[in-house]
C-alpha cells in the first residue's frame, strides 16, 4: 500500500499556531501555556515575521548609508561637531537595528521552544529512569530505532491492545488475524512495496556515510531561516516554500536544491552524491538455497488482503466485513530520529473493512454522528485556517467527508483514542490533501496528537477504494472479488461481435490476429457506428492500432449485434476502509499527555505524575504496609491475593521508606490507587491525582479496588461513600 | 542458548508405548484406544520385532534350500511322488513365510498408524475449513513453513497468551519486557547462535536443491526399517541405533553414513554434497550502509540477558525475580515439516528467573508440591522404562529434579496446560539426558504433550546457571551481577601471590610475562606448597605450561602470603531458570487434544467438536433467533449488547439455516454456549458438549454466560438452578 510511506511520514507542514499544555501544582487543575512552535505559520505570525525582516533590510541599509555619511564627513575633515552628531545618528540606527534583531530572533526561536524541549527531556528522563522504555542493546551501545519497552511500558502496551481488541474486534464481530513478519517478494511487488516504498539518501562521497536527502535539505531551511538574521524576506519565502513541498520533490529536484544551496555532509563537510532511492524494507532470504527473496513486512495489511477470499466465504460470503490485526512491522530507516516516534521496528494495528462500493452506509453510524471534535478539512489546509470543530453527521452530510463508513471509523477512533487518555484539545482529524493521496483514493484522514515535536499522524483512516484487492487479483490471477445475488434475475442487453475468422484470414494472412484483437475492443459506440456503416456501404475503414494502420473491414468479416441475456448476480471488487493505528506513537504522546509535575508537600522538589486512566494504568494499585511490621505485612498480602483473584495487576512495597516516598514513587508510574495498611481492620485507599484518601475495611479493600478500575464505579462514587481519611503526614 | 537448538528439536527417540485418545458418540464420555506408533521402542515390541525377523531370515534359508531340493530332484528326474511331496514342502514353506512376512509388517506399519493419519487428517480438515489457521500467501501458493492464524485460532491463540500473562506475569509479578525482533550480530554472537544455531544441510550436486542431511538419513532407515522386510536382524537394529544417535551424529559422521548407504537425492537421484552447517536465522542488514548485519531473533530470551542490569535494578537491586516476553521468533528451517510444528516463524513465550546459585528454594513451592503428574526421569529413560506419575514434591526431594524453583515452575506449568484443555494424561514432563544438556546446564525438563505426530516437545524448562548473563558480561564488558550486602562486614583471608618482576625480568628476559602470568594463575594448594618449599630449599623447580618447560624459581622472585581482607558484599552472577513455551505447539496440540466427532441426531453423518474450555475457546456464545422473525432478532439484538458490554465474544447467527445445523456449526468452533431465542420473554442456553439446555429469563441470560464462561459458576450448578429444555427438534 503505497499511500503508508507517505502517511508514516511525519507532517511538521502548514500547521496553525500550536498549544501544549502544562499540568503542574498541587491541584490537578491544569494550565495552558500557549506557545509558538518554529516554522507553524499562522497568518498572523507570518506577517509579522516578514515585516520585521524587511524594517531589518531597510535598517541595515540605512546604517550603510550613515556609515559612508560618517566616514565622508572625516575624509572631508568636516567639524567636529559636525561627525559628532553623524555619529550618534548612526550609533542610533545601530540601536534600533539590534532592537529588530532581538525582535526577529525571538520570534523564530519561538518563545515557547525552550519550554517544550524542557518538557520533553522532563517526561523522556521519567520514562527512561522508570523503564518505560529502554534503547535496545543497551549494553552493546544500542541500535538507532531500536527500542525496548521495560515492564511498565509494556503494561501500557499491552493494556492499549487489550482495549483496542475490546474496542474494535470485540464490538464490530471483526475477523482478527495473524499473519507472519516474514513476506516473500511477490506479495510485496504486487502492492507496490518493492518498487516503490523508498526514500531518497545521499552519500557522503568520501567516507559513504547515508543521510536522508530531504532531512539534509529540511535542516538547511530551519537552520538558515532561524539563524540569518540578513535573510532576505524573498528568500526565507522561498525557504518557506521549499519545507512546505518537501514531501513532493522528485529526486532531480532534491538534488538540484542541496547543489544549489551548497550543502555538504553535515559530519564532514564532504561533497555529496546525488540522491538516489533506497528500499526501507529489511531484505531477507527464505530458505536456504538463497534464491527466494523475502521481506519484513512493512504493514501489516497486506496479509489481509492475501487472504480476502478465505475470509469473505467465512462471512457467509456476505458484505460489509472487516477483518483486522495486530503485529510488528518494520522500517529499515535511513537514519532514525524523534525517539519513539520514529523506530526501525513498530506494532500496528489495522483494520481493513470490505464494504460495497455502491453502499458504504453504516448501520451503527447514528451512534457517533453527534460526536463534535477538531476537524481539520483539505479546504481549511489550503485557505491557510486553522482546525475548527465540526459535528462528525455535519461533516459526512456535507460531503466533507466522503461516506457514513468513513466517517463511522473516524468517530471510533476518536472515542478509542480519548478513552485511552489523549487530550481532546490536542488531537484533530486532518484530511488529506489532493497531492497527498494516491489517486485511486476516495478520501483519507488522519488522526494527528500534538505533541512536542508537533502534530504527530498517529491514525491513518483511508478509503482505499478496490485498489489493494485489484493489484493482488491481477498479480495471483486469482479473483479476490465479491457477489450479489439478484434476487430475480435481471435482462440485460449486451452487444455481441463476432468476427468471421475465415473472411478475415483469407483478408489479412498473418495479420489476422491483430484485427480480430481490435474489432473485439471497440467501445459500444465504435461497433454501433461500424454496424450501420457495413449495413449502409457493405464496407468501412478501420484504424488498428497494433498494425499501425487502417484496413478495409467489409460486411462479411464481423456481425456486430445486440443481445438479450439474463444475469443472476453482480461481480464486483470491494472498497476498503481502513483505519490504521501506529500504537508506538499513540502511547509516546500519552506519555506526554498524562505527564505532569506538582510539589512536593515540603516544596522542595518537583515530583512527576503520570495521570493514566485507570484503563492503561501498567500497574492498578501498590500496596503498602504503613510501617514495617509483621502484622501489616500479612494484611498487605491477604490484600494481595484477593486482588490476584480479580486480576487486577497491583505491587506491594514493603521497603521501609517514607510512605510520600514511596507515594511518589508510585505516582511517577501512574499507578491509579494505593492501599494503605495502617491498622488490621481497615485501610486507606487514596486515588493518585486528587491524593484524596478513604477509609474501607480490609475485606472489601480489593473489591473497592477492583470496582473503581474496572468502571463500574468512578472515585467521586467511592469519595461520598467512605469516610475519608486525612493524613498530615501521609504526603511529605 | 545453544539449548534452544537442542530444545526445539522434535524428538521421536526412546519413548515408550503411545496411545491416542479419540473421543466420539452422543455422550462425552471418551474412549482411548491404545496404538503403537512406529519406531516406538516398548521392550517386548522390541523383541517380537527382533524374533521375527530371525525367523524370516531361518524361514527364508528353509524356502531356498527346499528350492534347490526341488530342482536337484527334478534334475536328476526323480520320482513324479517324490517332486510332488518336495514341492508341496516348499509351498507349505512358503506360506509359513508368508505369515511371518504379514506379522512383521503389521508390526512394523503399527496397527493404530492409519488411524492416527485418518484422525490427524480430521482434524487438520476441519482446522483449515473454518480457518483456524491458513497456509500463508495461498493465493500466491504459500510458502513452506509459515501458516497465518485465521478469525478463531487468532481468538484462540489470544486466549492462551492471555491466559500465560494472568497465570505467570500477574501471579508471580514478573517484570514483562517487549524487545524488537531485529537484533544486531554481537548480541548473537555472545549468545553463541552465529556460530552455532544451525543444521546439517546437503546440496543435489546437479541442481543444488537443499536438504537436512539428517532428514534424509532418518527417512533413509525409516523405510528401510518399516518396507524391506528382508533386512537381517543385526542390520535393523543397525539402523535403529543410528535412529537413536541421529542427533549426536557430527558432520563428518553423517556425511559417512549417508556415503555407506547410498543415499542419494530423494527427487532426482543425483549424488549429494558432504553435510555443511547452514544458520538458521534469516539474516538481514540494518540500516542503509549494508555494513551493520543484523538476524531476525531465533528466541526472545536474549533481549531479557541485555536488560539484566536495568531489571535487577528496577526491582530494587534484589533477587529473585523473574523478566519474561512474549513475542515472534524466526528459524528459516532447511526444509519445514509437520504442519504448525515445525514452521518459520512462530510466537514464544519465555521467562527468566534469575537467582541466587546458593539458594534456589522458592516461597511458593509448597503450593504445587502435592502435585502429582507423569514423569520421565533421566534414569527411567536410560532403562528403557517408561515415563511415571510421581509427586512433585518427591521428585525435588529425591533429587529427581535439581532444585525448589526448577520444581516449581515444572508445577506452573502442569497447570497451565491442563487448565487450557490439555489432557493430562498425554502430557509427561522428560528430563534431558546427560548428552542433549550443554555442559553448563545444572537440569533440564520438557513438557512433551503426545499428538498424532508423537510425543512433541512443547515447553522446556531449563536451570541453565550463569552461562547466558556470563556470555553477555565479557562481550559487552558490562558486568552482569547481582551483588548481597553483608550485614555486617565479613573477614576473610586470601592468598596473596606477588612475582617480584624486577627479578623475574633478569633471569628470564622475554619469557618473564609467561612466568608470571604462571606464578599468579597458581591454585591455592600449588601456592602453599610453593611458598614451603621457597621457606625450605630457597628454589624449587616450575613447570610453565605456555612455554612448554620448567624453570627454576627462586626465593627472591616472588612473595606468597595470606592476608586478611573485610568483605562487605558477595559479588556473584545470578543462575536463571528458563521456562520457554512454544505457543503455536501447545495450540496446535491443543486442537488435537479437544477435537472429537459425534453422530448427528439422524445418525447419517458425524460431526466435528472441539470441546476448548470457555478460558481459551475463540467464541464463548452464540445466539440464534430460533425462527427468523423480527421480535426474536431484536431479542437477540438486546442479548448481544449485554454479552458485548459484559466483554464476551459471541456471534449472532440470523441465518435460515435449521437449528441442528446451526448448532454444528458453532460446535465446529468450540463455542461452549448457545443461547436460542424461542419467545420474548425466556430463552434457552444449551452447553455443547452435554447437549444440555435450560431456560433463562431474556434479561439473565448474558449474565449467566458471563459467569459460567468466567468460571464463577459451574455448568452443573447453572443446570441445578434453572428449568431445563428439552427439545426434539432441536439438534438433529
Amino acid at each position: 500500500m503505497l499511500l503508508h510511506l507517505l502517511r508514516l511520514r511525519l507532517r511538521a507542514i502548514a500547521t496553525s499556531s500550536t498549544k501544549i499544555s502544562y499540568y503542574s501544582s498541587s491541584s490537578s487543575s491544569s494550565i495552558s501555556i500557549s506557545i509558538s512552535l518554529p516554522f507553524t505559520f499562522s497568518s498572523s505570525m507570518a506577517a509579522t515575521e516578514d515585516s520585521l525582516r524587511k524594517s531589518l533590510a531597510e535598517k541595515q541599509s540605512a546604517v550603510e548609508a550613515q556609515g559612508n555619511a560618517v566616514r565622508a564627513l572625516k575624509a572631508a575633515a568636516a567639524p567636529k561637531p559636525e561627525v559628532d552628531a553623524a555619529i550618534q545618528s548612526l550609533n542610533a540606527l545601530k540601536l534600533e537595528k539590534s532592537s529588530i534583531e532581538r525582535s526577529l530572533q525571538s520570534l523564530l526561536a519561538g518563545s515557547g521552544a525552550d519550554t517544550r524541549e524542557a518538557f520533553r527531556q522532563a517526561v523522556v528522563n521519567t520514562l527512561e529512569r522508570r523503564l518505560f522504555y529502554i534503547p535496545s542493546f543497551k549494553i552493546y551501545r544500542g541500535v538507532a530505532g531500536l527500542f525496548d519497552y521495560g515492564p511498565p511500558g509494556c503494561a501500557v502496551k499491552s493494556n492499549v491492545l487489550a482495549f483496542w481488541r475490546q474496542h474494535f474486534v470485540l464490538a464490530e464481530n471483526m475477523l482478527e488475524v495473524d499473519c507472519p513478519c516474514v513476506t516473500p517478494e511477490i506479495v510485496l511487488k504486487a502492492s507496490g512495496h518493492v518498487e516503490k516504498f523508498t526514500d531518497l539518501m545521499v552519500k557522503d562521497q568520501k567516507t559513504g556515510t547515508c543521510y536522508r536527502a530531504d532531512h539534509l535539505l529540511k535542516d538547511f531551511c530551519n537552520e538558515k531561516l532561524q539563524r540569518d538574521l540578513t535573510l532576505s524576506s524573498d528568500k526565507a519565502a522561498e525557504l518557506k516554500h521549499v519545507l512546505a513541498t518537501l514531501d513532493d520533490l522528485s529526486a532531480d529536484a532534491l538534488g538540484a536544491k542541496i547543489k544549489e544551496y551548497g550543502i555538504t555532509a553535515p559530519d564532514t563537510k564532504n561533497p555529496l552524491s546525488d540522491p538516489y532511492p533506497f528500499n526501507l524494507m529489511f531484505q531477507t532470504s527464505i530458505g536456504p538455497s538463497g534464491l527466494s527473496p523475502g521481506f519484513m513486512r512493512p504493514e501489516t495489511a497486506q496479509g489481509i488482503f492475501v487472504n480476502f477470499k478465505d475470509l469473505y466465504y467465512y462471512n457467509g460470503n456476505k458484505l460489509p466485513f472487516a477483518a483486522a490485526q495486530i503485529g510488528q512491522a518494520f522500517r529499515n530507516e535511513i537514519s532514525p530520529r524523534q525517539g519513539l516516534l520514529r523506530v526501525r521496528e513498530f506494532t500496528l494495528a489495522e483494520i481493513e473493512h470490505f464494504v460495497d462500493p455502491e453502499d458504504k452506509s453504516h448501520p451503527k453510524y447514528p451512534e457517533v454522528a453527534d460526536l463534535d471534535f477538531l476537524m481539520f478539512p483539505r479546504e481549511e489546509q489550503m485557505s491557510a485556517q486553522s482546525a475548527k470543530r465540526i459535528r462528525l453527521g455535519d461533516a459526512v452530510s456535507r460531503g466533507i467527508v466522503n461516506n457514513e463508513t468513513l466517517g463511522y471509523f473516524i468517530g471510533r477512533v476518536y472515542l478509542f483514542l480519548t478513552r485511552l487518555g489523549i487530550d481532546k484539545d490536542r488531537l484533530r482529524f486532518r484530511q488529506h490533501l489532493a497531492n497527498e493521496m494516491a489517486h485511486y483514493a476516495a478520501d483519507c484522514w488522519d488522526a494527528e496528537i500534538e505533541c512536542s515535536y508537533g502534530w504527530i499522524e498517529c491514525v491513518g483512516i483511508a478509503d482505499r477504494s478496490a485498489y489493494d484487492l485489484r493489484a493482488h487479483s491481477d498479480k495471483s490471477g486469482v479473483p479476490l472479488v465479491a457477489h450479489e445475488k439478484f434476487s430475480e434475475p435481471k435482462e440485460v442487453e449486451k452487444l455481441v461481435i463476432t468476427p468471421v475468422k475465415k473472411e478475415l484470414g483469407l483478408a489479412f494472412k498473418g495479420n489476422q490476429r491483430m484485427v480480430v484483437e481490435a474489432l473485439e475492443a471497440m467501445h459500444e459506440k465504435e461497433a454501433l457506428d461500424m454496424k450501420a456503416a457495413l449495413e449502409s456501404k457493405g464496407e468501412v475503414e478501420f484504424e488498428v492500432c497494433t498494425l499501425g494502420k487502417t484496413v478495409t473491414i467489409k460486411k462479411s468479416m464481423v456481425t456486430i449485434q445486440k443481445e438479450k441475456k439474463k444475469e443472476h448476480q453482480r461481480v464486483f471488487t470491494p472498497s476498503v476502509i481502513e483505519p490504521s493505528f501506529g500504537i508506538g506513537r499513540i502511547i509516546y504522546c500519552l506519555f506526554e499527555h498524562t505527564f505532569y509535575m506538582r510539589p512536593s508537600k515540603a516544596g522542595d522538589e518537583q515530583l512527576n505524575v503520570f495521570r493514566f486512566p485507570a484503563l492503561v494504568a501498567p500497574i492498578k494499585c501498590t500496596v503498602f504496609p504503613l510501617v514495617q511490621n509483621q502484622k501489616y505485612e500479612e494484611v498487605a498480602k491477604f490484600i494481595s491475593k484477593s486482588l490476584t483473584a480479580a486480576g487486577i495487576s497491583h505491587k506491594i512495597d514493603i521497603t521501609g521508606t517514607s510512605i510520600g516516598k514511596r507515594y511518589a514513587r508510585t505516582d511517577e508510574l501512574g499507578v491509579p490507587f494505593a492501599i494503605t495498611v495502617d491498622s488490621t481492620s481497615s485501610v486507606t485507599i487514596r486515588e493518585r491525582d486528587s491524593k484524596d484518601q478513604v477509609r474501607v475495611d480490609v475485606e472489601k479493600a480489593a473489591s473497592v479496588v477492583k470496582e473503581v478500575t474496572e468502571g463500574q464505579r468512578t472515585w467521586e462514587d467511592v469519595w461520598s461513600t467512605f469516610p475519608h481519611h486525612s493524613s498530615t503526614a501521609a504526603d511529605d
